[in-house]
């Protein structure tokens, strides 16, 4: 079935999971939506994050995508139990995967997640990991700083690792030999956080199991590309800042050249 | 004329406007929103800004207020020259007012400005300040990490001083004696700042000019309160997260008891 799978953040961070997808499903067309008008969805509260999120979703479905993926952690976080039931499609988080993902790989049953300040007061990670393994301990961490300093492209920088340091030594005690990205823009700072933390730590970039889940789901469903024809992505923001293309240059394998801006509150 | 002056901005930064309001005009009643949903606008592009902007002044014409203060620097920046013929009661931004101040204060003839990117990019602070001294040489840079920091709590830290020096390096050399505190976050830095430019250098805050400015408007135009009640402040915003109410704690000589959420996609 040749319908694109659509797949939705609250901005350009997003990007780092299309990179998997095309990793993991290269014969699977894709339309993008990133809420660049509003980002970011990190510091805001669930009742906002829901509305945005439904929005998003009538748009993609007026594309007549045959699956959803929230790639945003936030918005998986936030609102994506409340939408599954309103939705008829295969709708997949980012969550659920990454918390599958640092279970199969602890083994000191100690997990460090970081994310968004709405994500880790969610508590959902935790719950999700939890329910895996009620034997593990989860360490919660909100790391506010680390996407507008992305943004900034500060991704090898003192400051920035002043920042990872600032955080990350509240985790570090607890003996934590899996630690989950758990917002899109971080695995764009693996390095640096990989040094800080030592080579015993795992860390869990949520995209990875995201796409193979996916990829199971549409196998299953009879909903995977039978076609060989070179896939299509076509990306829609809602505001068009050149950024975007920019972010999107840096990330992903592909030329981006056109960047279509929606009012995404008329949907 | 006892109806409200309406103060919006792009989130809570434009309350330390509202606490020059409160100095300067201490009989008015003020009706303030917030955009906290949608929150920052620096980054955001203008197309955007003017649409988010024209919703918020709908909003506020239904709470028949006599005149209209764009706290924001990025929507005085963007979006007020556009928006000025559609409102036939006083609206006034923050940029003009700092503009006219720097000039005055400037002895070396030598202005920085420092803003959000979209502020900076527009080039309206230079275009306001050559307009009334064209021998003023103006130096702007965009600080997008300031906001991050501010709303992080960061005021007197290490991070945030090693970051002053990172962006102020590029205005330093220049012998500015007049520097612009383009953003309504900034002037909550105004000590670490103050410390790095040091004391030949004039800090300019915006809301004290645009306060005066505004008090002199409603004066020619007989709307000045002359009530003596105790005046009421009312707080609007899109999303409902506690931060408002810390924040305005921190900012504002009063207790904000009530915060009002509304759905501003709808005006």
């Amino acid at each position: 079935m040749n319908a694109s799978i659509g797949v939705f953040d609250s901005g350009v961070g997003g990007l780092t999971v299309v990179r998997e997808l095309m990793r993991q499903l290269p014969s699977e067309n894709v339309i993008y939506f990133g809420d660049t008008a509003r980002v970011p969805y990190g510091s805001k509260s669930k009742n906002t994050i829901l509305k945005f999120s439904r929005q998003i979703v009538r748009f993609l479905r007026t594309k007549n995508v045959k699956a959803i993926v929230v790639a945003c952690n936030t918005a998986s976080a936030l609102a994506l139990e409340d939408m599954r039931d309103e939705i008829d499609i295969p709708v997949i988080g980012v969550v659920r995967p990454g918390a599958k993902m640092a279970v199969e790989k602890t083994k000191t049953k100690h997990v460090g997640v970081i994310g968004t300040e709405a994500t880790i007061k969610s508590g959902i990670y935790t719950d999700y990991i939890r329910q895996l393994d009620e034997e593990v301990t989860v360490i919660g961490k909100a790391c506010p700083l680390f996407c507008p300093l992305v943004e900034e492209g500060l991704l090898e920088d003192r400051i920035t690792d002043d920042m990872i340091d600032r955080y990350l030594s509240e985790i570090k005690p607890y003996n934590v030999d899996s630690l989950v990205l758990g917002c899109t823009h971080y695995p764009l700072l693996f390095n640096p956080i990989k040094r800080y933390m030592g080579n015993g730590v795992t860390l869990i970039n949520p995209a990875y199991e995201t796409a193979k889940e996916l990829k199971q789901i549409l196998d299953e469903k009879g909903l995977l590309n039978s076609r060989s024809n070179i896939p299509s992505y076509d990306f829609y923001v809602s505001d068009g800042m050149d950024k975007f293309k920019a972010f999107a240059d840096r990330v992903l394998p592909i030329n981006v050249n056109t960047v279509n801006v929606i009012d995404i509150e008329s949907y």
